[in-house]
């Protein structure tokens, strides 16, 4: 096992991991932007290193800087978290020639997964179920139209190097397409120095199914099951469970053995997720694979009793797995909600600042509460709006349910705005209480419906 | 199930059946003293009432207020908590008589092992073994002697309504007998009002060995494990861990039948605890039945999955167990360290004051705190000390102290001092790491070596 390594992210996600590094004994090296001299993740590790002004690309997504304090420090390894460059090819690839362990995969890895085009022929290749669409880069506006007509309006058009929503546009007729692929073709090419499009049918609604995958560096492959990720708004997660309603033991068995299937495929190391969307017969479709840690992988960690983040750095230091899939057990139901620093009332526009009076729910049974939030922190503006995650467990879906209603009530972060009440009254909506929900749910019936308290 | 209930005690664990209480759907009521007026008890309760000042004794022991409080709340039923009037069979007695449930045994039972004669004799009876000592109460001094005499010096001299570590005498010879014998009955006369007193051979050092039990007020009976509790300074409880390393499947089967059958012989509802010691030869002896929750309780939830306050309220409610002691599964390793506002450097004296800055190490997988604590909360010196609990689970023994170390570590109360680190040094001990300890370690063998860090 690695004796030092360094946590290339900030927040909850970087407490989160130093936190594990700290049981299995290894030392810590944090690195910080000057936005960041108070926070949490800076005081708990044995080390901490600025690494320059907020503006991420001047900070954590500073590449030289950062290999640069793990070589000071002479930190083994380097844990990426999500977001910043744990998605970052040529990072990994770097770290890999100044031989220091990437925690994460081969940096090939995360380039073939990182090019959604590439992804989607090495799935298909693998016999993984992919979205219907253009098997490959679309050339030009004929060769789309030609593709929409097979595939069927409405389509969405995405940017190869897509992320982040740009380069995407949802097309809902023939008429439309010429303009919207020269736009979305200039949006990814502003964004990301790469013009390839690539056309996808549209599965609306739909459940969001994704598997968490383990892979050591010897060829073993195991999956954790789903996590249920259909409550979404603008494409971004706000609550999460596993296991999802939807899914019984054999379709569990059924995506999660095709899930390994696809990350043997790519020859996959370390942590993972593939990311399905499921229609109402049961269908699924592959839409990308995170080559990453996730934000709701505390949910899983509950279900099954492993400890991700401890797997990843098992794995990282060329361990073999411990678990095999038959040792995979299920037990229980866990919720997660996301709590942003944000104002629902104002379209979710973020709200930073001081936290005057911090509680937080953490105590009684199953209620795991992760977070750097203390009392009198005041949350940057710079940075993802993520504040805290509220993971309940219990033998029930319905007693998760209770437990988290009962741990959103008694926060408080005075001071500052959050999406806590409506995290509440999402998670108190019949259809959510009873599962019946899907993509659409939250954007379509929950939100235009929903009214904050005064 | 009850719709609303009054919470008659303080601090966490008015916090942790408050919070019980709301996952279950139940109303709350919370008392509080004039000095608690701030108190996070008051502020989660549904509803709250000021039943005295400071003084315990003026309020949380104050029975015709908190009966006056629950008639007027329309409260259904009252849970005593731990302390205060958990124990009080007085007490119990009047809610009985006025129709509201005492979420703990019938009086009677309270009662009967309330005096320390009658449960070694309906233990005695029930095949339990007790430790060895006088069959009843003692009349007079000759008799005191003959009896030492057939157990051996040093014996223990014991009030039957004893508690708090009053009437009790450790006695070491013949000669000293006559002169302990009239102070320790004084001793009791003044604090218990009953002079009674009774000898038990000293099992010392030993292992504190405890089983939770649970009884429905239908007859079923079953038993959570064990806990072990040997970690003591001056018979206050510091460190509980479950399962205990000297307890095997065969013994743990075999002591949970034991405390099984004690239950059943006295009629027990509820839930409850019989502690024992056991010897190095695995011989184990009856000390005292708890009958009421327990301080160390989150233990036996975190190995058996079973949420025992909610148990209490079911059980309360008059519905039947619905596990049976075959479903009782134990899975990993739980330890609890008691935090205390007390400073080890002075004899261990209250700390009571103003938490400037508040630092829980809730979060990461495995790691539960339980505290009624915030930023800028004073604690009062008026009550118990015990300011928090840090639960650790994991799979292993030794994961399980990882995680402790680790919790222990990040815990911030700046403004007041902690025994935090004291139990951090403890936990770190080669013998509590490999489990080498018994009721004597902690006074004679650790603390006299230990000192704190500057």
């Amino acid at each position: 096992m690695f004796s030092k390594i360094l946590v290339a992210n900030r927040g909850e996600i970087a407490v989160r991991i130093i936190r594990a590094c700290r049981e299995l004994g290894i030392h810590t090296v944090a690195v910080y932007s000057e936005a960041d001299k108070d926070a949490l993740h800076a005081e708990l590790a044995d080390e901490a290193i600025c690494i320059g002004p907020a503006r991420s690309s001047d900070s954590y997504l500073n590449v030289q800087q950062i290999l640069s304090a793990a070589i000071v420090t002479k930190a083994e390894a380097i844990h990426p978290g999500f977001g910043f460059l744990s998605e970052n090819a040529r990072f990994a690839a770097m770290c890999e020639e100044m031989n220091v362990v990437f925690i994460g995969p081969k940096s090939k890895t995360i380039d073939d997964m990182g090019n959604k085009i590439n992804a989607r022929k090495l799935m298909r290749e693998a016999g993984v179920p992919v979205v219907p669409g253009s098997p490959g880069v679309i050339h030009d506006v004929e060769e789309a139209v030609q593709i929409a007509d097979e595939v069927g309006f409405p389509i969405m058009l995405k940017a190869a190097a897509g992320g982040g929503g740009k380069g995407i546009r949802k097309v809902y007729n023939k008429e439309d397409l010429p303009h919207h692929f020269s736009s979305a073709q200039q949006e990814a090419k502003a964004a990301f120095g790469d013009d390839s499009m690539y056309i996808e049918k549209i599965v609306y609604p739909a459940r969001h199914i994704e598997i968490q995958i383990l892979a050591d560096n010897f060829g073993h492959v195991i999956h954790l099951g789903e996590r249920d990720c259909s409550l979404q708004r603008n494409n971004q997660k706000v609550m999460e469970e596993s296991p999802s309603v939807v899914i019984d033991e054999q379709k569990r068995q059924e995506i999660g053995m095709t899930a390994v299937k696809a990350a043997q495929a790519v020859d996959y190391c370390n942590a993972g997720t593939i990311e399905f969307l499921m229609d109402e017969k049961g269908n699924f479709y592959f839409m990308e694979m995170n080559t990453r840690i996730q934000v709701e992988h505390p949910i899983t960690e509950m279900v099954t009793g492993v400890d991700i983040v401890k797997k990843q750095l098992e794995i990282a230091s060329d361990q073999e797995l411990t678990i095999e899939q038959k040792d995979v057990q299920f037990n229980g139901h866990a919720i997660e909600c996301r709590i942003n620093a944000e104002n629902p009332s104002f379209n979710f526009a973020p709200s930073p600042g001081k936290i005057e009076n911090l509680l937080l729910p953490a105590g009684g049974m199953g209620i795991r509460v992760e977070s750097a939030m203390y009392s009198g922190y005041t949350i940057p503006p710079y940075y993802d709006s993520m504040i805290a995650k509220v993971i309940a467990y219990a033998d029930t879906r319905l007693g998760a349910l209770m437990k988290m209603q009962r741990a959103l009530s008694e926060l408080v972060t005075e001071g500052i705005v959050t999406n806590a009440e409506f995290q509440l009254d999402l998670i108190s909506h019949p259809k959510v209480l009873s599962g019946d929900y899907n993509t659409a749910f939250l954007q379509e019936e929950f939100l235009p419906n929903w009214t904050p308290e005064d």
